[in-house]
């Protein structure tokens, strides 16, 4: 047995055997886009020629054809282990035509004939490598059910203006999804996803990513100032401010790639301290640090939360994938969904706080060493404290979140 | 999804019911024989009669031919819901049939009529409800590599002396095997196990169980004073102190059933803690308590920790499955039962912590409440502080022994 | 240096050492009143006749005339190493005639005869040995701040009706103070303390206390049916359900004391453990437990809780010493209150959280040991968890509390 | 009361006020010197300037007379709260008069006029603002015991030869202390401190320190080139690999200003977020974040662990003060001693881990905002990191000091 996460489908195994790949070459840049905080579009390329970028693209629209979230996860693991800024960028658009699949089968079981060819155009493009999308989501001052971006209504489609910020991978994106507020019907505010291509007028990348860590993720402001956007290329998702559908299950299985994204880095932890308590020795005694008794204890610790780590998202994966396949898209029950909602948060704070504490401890068994910048612990170190921060819901929300759902209660969230 | 854990077989799935049904019954008496300190004879003899007890003899032998660890485990874990207690007694028993078999099995392949049919026989009567068989493994001042109940040469057979402890099951089995040691040729020690009818001459059950919690396991020391045992009976297994296959290997499984049982007295908290919470109200809001942030950040840790102490169980007892399945007994590479073992220990301590973090949390939310001997909470607290005792590495050995073999090294423990 | 705490006062060095010499000796029938559930009126017996009880009455009053709280709350936690019970029964009437005495010196300072009659006659009584008191404060239900036990206009009088739980030390207190509830002008409700006479018509206590721990602290229901308190004897203490000076000043110094014997039962665990490591040897080794690596880490872990225990707890006691001694009564501003109570409410959890993970600690070193109902640690396993329930505020409370000190908002709470 | 810690002694409240003007004009650089990692000559130069770096020299001799390690030590955690860095470093110099101080007065006690002179005159220099002296003790490969950079006899003196780490402070010294080894008779090794001026010929610094956090300490490798030291300049301080006095005592006082430090930047952290969580507001609600439940929780988690880390450094510091002054130097028992050095190291784990979870629940509670370059936090983080590390015994070492001590075993390490 091998607690390491392996794929369960064909299609997967191709998968990660290529994300394996990839993520030995990343391993070799990750340290110098760290520090230089550039972002890896090199890697990226490499995603787009290698198809990774179209994993999720059925095989007959010249995509991978992964179906498995499981196994679509584990791919970002295992590019996270190489370099997680990479990781949790490409994540951010591979996820999406996982999504757009499940829509597009949909409407050909329902022969809605006009949502069909819209996907498969789309699908063919990312198949083929000419698209690639980032979702622009988060802002300052508000939750994701909130957005504040206004859409305003002008001839022939909407002006978008506000501010997005942590617009991962959206130095390399030529397609954004951002979300944003529009008005109803006797102005009741809505929630919408406007699809802008990247350089369009009044759109603006701030290129001012700089943070503890994943300095390479390209997690830019966005700016957009009386953007134009196409009366098709704006989608009311619902109500501003209530969950929906689209909203939970849309996050939660861009989430579960970011999470893999982790549990990757602290995977990457776990082999450099165990490689550096083998190989290294100490005077007087001269033995491997390996045989000292707080250093074997530490390495159980790490060995202990790995463990838990990746039981829990294995799980959290698999049943997703049940789950979506038991549901057809825009039939999902409300509360089904938030009890997975809810066990996936359950995954989330369990891998990301495990994650920190794998590479934690793992600095504390170099005894010092891994505090040195030229340590690979200590870009780790930074970059997987990122991980509670990962959308939709903060720490601060997750708790109270998690609670309220397992108590019967509407997940309405202080504001 | 439900992160509740279910089986996977058909065989299983009929076992898990009867362990729920046998669960709301127990769970009548629990705090009765926990208070009284009682053995609860008539659990067992439910569990004979419904072939609970037989679960793991094949149907052709008389029982529910349950093979797969990981739905024998989930039976425990539903008794442990009940009355933990009588769930890790019923485990001694029940596991030993589940590894009698994988080695019937395996003699009928090699064509070992002399072992099919000595297994055969002993299968059959346990399916027939007539055999219970208990382990005495433990001792004191030793660990269970070492054991020090000695089996010395007399005419026609051996001499058995010694104490044993933690005799969990004692006062309901009819078989015991004693793990003990004797001496090879050479007069090097070697460990054995030996075979005694309960009752026998020189054997008695000391009736002295009296602990924190789980007092109804009837886990009395067990004394031997030249008690006498056949030739045949007593089997040798190895050199003493060191690892072996069918040491690791039935400590495992043995062990995994254990574990369950603790994860399903925290599942009984949480579901208590959530009753509690849900229907009381507080002067002078009158609300119910889990309108409350601290109680909904009290049952999110809770689920949290639920969720981990699932996936981790779930995931051990499918690769038990699978590494059992690969390997026939007595041809296992110990390297990779050690690896196996190592991540089973990693599953016992998060299951075991787990467990005890999720018990201590439902007594903060009880807020008093539950600190009352009335209330089910503080025997749950008591019982399931027991687990990480749990056998065959106590906490203060499982440390060393992933660090160990995480590392590569080999797992001779501090002693 | 030592870090074991030490008085500060020569009359509560006097008093330390009485403590110390009750210890020893309560705690040779500790195990007895555990498992009996016995009220020790032995132990309350020996301590009226040494003095301690009337240890905070003026010397010229006839007590030992400690005025340290720092003092006071040592010795409280000395008797918590001999049994954890007798030292919280004990601490609910010591505190007392400290807190009287404040208020003796302030009326004799302002001159308010009266008032200073009447409490010298109770302080000598108490200097006396005369008179034991006890505060009937929780009920089940509400919390401290909102009483439901009800005192409704009689002639002459007061009648008293509703049930108090948690009544601590109640089987050997002859004066009871009965937190309670009138009716004010207006008939908005008021908090109120009624004196009762134990035994008086009308009220019952029921002899109900049964827990997981503190078996022997006698904290019955007390039933009040109609029970007349003359119209002097009910003291208004301010607006129900509001925070008062009296409410949080007096809660603070009586909690000092009773999480000092938290600590107290800490310490004990602590001696216990070592003891058993050791003295105690394994095979096959056969070296003392104590030279184990595994043994040393968990010691450690239990110094460094011990360290931060005792640490916090006298830097708290010494500025609850200044905090009083630079106030008169009645005049100290709620908001310097509610910081030196925030303060201490992070001791409290601070205290019994460590006092909670050094008993565990201990029974995870005794190996399985501790867990057996002979091993003063699995009685003090139990005892210690009732800490974090020592009143005024819940652990479901107290975080709500701190955090809105912290951030100077009003510390109303949820309800 | 305010569980600020506040000093002591009239001299130690001059030298605190200092330290906090200084902390003020240091935080105004603490991120420009980070993100540049240079070295803050400025604020060492303002420290030299107002008296700082010779606050513990005696009046008499031109320093500012402060005695008390309490009050110095608060000093440094003043000087922390600006930044970090500066603190550490300016710890590794402020320290030694103190040291020489109480050597100084033995010696002046005992009539040993060459000893007096000799530190007076370096007391004097110091005094005057003319000496800054640094210690050169870690290596990598070996613990503190075991120096192996090795000082052989030359003519008229010793060659040096070897390679220090972390020599924090080394830019701004002019005088470095540097543990070696040398030979004694019969040639059995010993350790020594060899005093070299800065740039000796044959001495360098490699102004290499480039680390994931204390940027600006300067903490670089210093190498040693068969550079000559003088006869006077080599003390020789024991065995090699024995504890000594010196060693022992030394190391305790040094180490609690850098823990000190530490503390100050938890504190920092503390403040950051109040003024975060007070100021910020987030739609659709609009209220402060303070208002949340999450983050009172979280700010509470925070008060808590700051009430603990303060209250156990102060009630070390004293203890500290007490110890040196009931024994003269050089005839301090051994075993107490390693008593004080216990408590001292379990101070330390406690306030590191402390401030850790401090600065980590801050950013928890920044939802974002602290992961972010710009925001203080993200440096506290880094910064505060680096506490454990803090010599001379690392986390995987302190464990097993503590425990040894204890239990009453020698304190020799695993090694």
């Amino acid at each position: 047995m091998n607690f390491q996460l392996m794929p369960v489908t064909a299609a997967g195994t191709r998968l990660v055997e290529l994300a394996e790949q990839h993520a030995r070459d990343f391993a070799t840049r990750a340290e110098q886009h760290d520090r230089e905080g550039t972002f890896p579009f090199e890697n990226v390329d490499a995603l787009r020629k290698s198809g990774v970028l179209a994993a999720c693209v059925p095989a007959e629209l010249g995509g991978l054809g992964v179906d498995s979230i499981h196994d679509y996860v584990l791919a970002i693991n295992r590019l996270g282990r190489g370099d997680g800024s990479t990781a949790i960028a490409a994540n951010m658009h591979i996820f999406r035509p996982w999504w757009m699949t499940r829509y597009w089968r949909g409407a050909r079981q329902a022969g809605d004939a006009h949502v069909v060819e819209r996907l498969e155009t789309l699908l063919r493009q990312i198949g083929a490598g000419e698209v690639i999308m980032c979702a622009l989501i988060s802002e300052a001052g508000t939750d994701l059910l909130h957005p504040l971006v206004e859409a305003t209504r002008t001839e022939g489609g909407w002006l978008l203006n506000g501010r997005k910020i942590f617009g991962t991978l959206s130095p390399a994106a030529n397609l954004m999804e951002v979300a944003c507020r529009i008005r109803g019907r006797e102005y009741s505010p809505r929630r919408a996803m406007a699809r802008v291509a990247s350089g369009a007028p009044g759109m603006q990348i701030m290129n001012n990513w700089d943070a503890l860590g994943m300095r390479g993720s390209g997690s830019h402001d966005v700016l957009f100032t009386d953007c134009f956007v196409a009366e098709a290329d704006v989608l009311d998702t619902g109500p501003w401010g209530d969950w929906s559908e689209v909203f939970v299950a849309a996050n939660l299985v861009i989430t579960l790639g970011l999470v893999a994204a982790f549990l990757g880095i602290a995977e990457t932890a776990r082999d450099q301290i165990v490689e550096m308590v083998t190989t290294r020795r100490r005077a007087p005694g001269g033995r491997a640090l390996a045989e000292r008794h707080a250093i074997q204890q530490t390495i159980a610790e790490i060995e202990i939360d790995l463990a838990g780590a990746r039981a829990v998202l294995a799980r959290t994966a698999v049943a997703a994938d049940h789950f979506f396949a038991a549901h057809d898209p825009g039939r999902i029950p409300m509360d089904e969904l938030h009890q997975l909602m809810k066990d996936f948060q359950c995954t989330k704070l369990t891998v990301t706080r495990n994650a920190i504490a794998i590479v934690d401890r793992a600095l504390t068994a170099s005894g010092g060493a891994g505090y040195l910048a030229g340590s690979p612990l200590s870009r780790l170190y930074r970059d997987v404290r990122a991980g509670p921060f990962m959308q939709p819901l903060s720490p601060n929300e997750a708790f109270e979140y998690i609670g309220k759902v397992t108590l019967g209660l509407d997940p309405v969230l202080e504001s």
